[in-house]
């Protein structure tokens, strides 16, 4: 059996601004597109919300690994909510459980995310990051970081990613 | 959008004998037939592996919630292998994402589902309990432990359980 | 360096009935006089909230593995609140952190620890079980479960089982 | 009761430098002074095993929270080692039990705790950071994130933000 490549998209929650929510939008649409699984954070909010009505309006599957227990929190929009009750601790499993993790603005959560997928050597794209979030992330990260400057650049970084892991 | 109801199945890895197996087997057809997403452990073992299995032969849909992150250990028939890499307190996640826990068989990492499970007020259903068991957990559990004679008498509970939860 | 040892005691929250509370308050204090150290859930509730309150009346320190950030919840007998908010995920680290586990009552939290311990080969001694609760510990856990009649007799076995683990 | 104050000492393993090494060692020295207790991430690497063995040496109290229950691997200065077998989702432990965190040097772990920390409002002080982490953390974490350019410094830091909160 081969499995659907699984992309994590992270990102703000409330406090995402339009641009990023369409930039979300638009990386779930592509993903979908793609035929690969989006996972994400999985609340009713921000990139997290958005990116998971992209996918799902072009058809994709959605997981949602959501911090609480509180189902009226889950985004509409994801199929397979999976709920781990264990608040920001959960941003670890979001990101192992990512062939590769896309980066859709960078809040603080967001950067615990990109650096808890360096610590587990995973590749990681940068979408609409601050210069100062790009110049630390690649400091730490090396060749694992790539910066992405479109939902379309990022999805070709992720094709070519998962062909060669 | 109304989401596929998902059961969890959990049992022993590796400790469980072939009649075990071939119960769980039973199980993931049924939870497949029935249109519903089956949830377990996700390793390549015992009841784990073969619930996969069924529900893949009938065309379902699987999510494992994997102890660690080793790949090659995840159940080839596992679609969307979520991985915790935190050993067994995943078994918490497994039950809160579960609409009905069904144990498949009693080891201890099965225990500590059934008694998380109750924690959280989540029905659970037991097939091929001991009478030890099913004494204990009923005793804890109350009307939120239901025991079932067949896979089939299993996803009737189900069934009953999730028109009214 | 030799580490002091540290005893888990395993309880019921707030449906620990006073006669729960005079032991576990009475095992807090024996655990002391010991010279080891007190671990439990960290709540200011029924088993978890008298065990520190013994551990503290005898000059014992306290480690309480706290499910929630709500500082407020907290017993007033822990010195060292460890804070997971994690939920009853946290379970798995009482018993992992603990040399010997003491279940002082059975309720459903309790009987989640006691099969985590169990998994990870831990030591179990039980205190004031139902007899469906020894019963059933007994099938799943063997020689690692024993019973107890007194915090004295608890006490007993842990040095027991400290000098030959 | 009062509880003593617990500072969180964050910082790279293996990759850890001498001049880090030493750095972690002066700020447990100095946290055990002022009678607080020493929180890390427990294991015998680095700046770990550095801030244990420097609180030690002056009589300090050591609290590890441990990612497996690998017990060779824990760090010989710690007194009480919370063993938590989930990876580096023990970091949002690290942070959450701390009353101010101190991020000596920067790694990707540590980079994970402080952007967790921000993420929990918490005061994070970074000690030894580079020019690119000290930019972005204080660009995402405001006036939570201070500089301290010695352990000294750092210490009264912590002082000033255990009076006021």
């Amino acid at each position: 059996m081969s499995r659907k490549p699984i992309i994590g998209v992270m990102g703000p929650g409330d406090e995402a601004n339009p641009e990023l929510m369409r930039l979300a939008e638009e990386l779930g649409r592509q993903i979908a597109r793609a035929g690969w699984i989006t996972l994400s954070g999985g609340r009713k909010s921000g990139v997290m919300d958005a990116v998971n009505r992209g996918a799902k309006s072009a058809g994709g599957l959605t997981v949602g690994i959501l911090p609480t227990s509180e189902r009226d929190k889950i985004s509409t929009y994801v199929d397979i909510p999976i709920v781990t009750d264990m608040g920001n601790a959960r941003n670890n499993i979001n990101v192992l459980s990512s062939d590769v993790v896309i980066a859709c603005g960078i809040g603080r959560g967001t950067a615990s995310e990109v650096a808890l997928a360096l610590k587990s050597n995973k590749r990681v794209v940068l979408l609409a990051a601050s210069e100062a979030a790009e110049a630390f992330f690649k400091e730490i990260g090396g060749a694992l970081i790539s910066v992405a400057d479109s939902p379309l650049a990022a999805i070709k970084l992720c094709e070519e990613f998962l062909r060669a892991p």
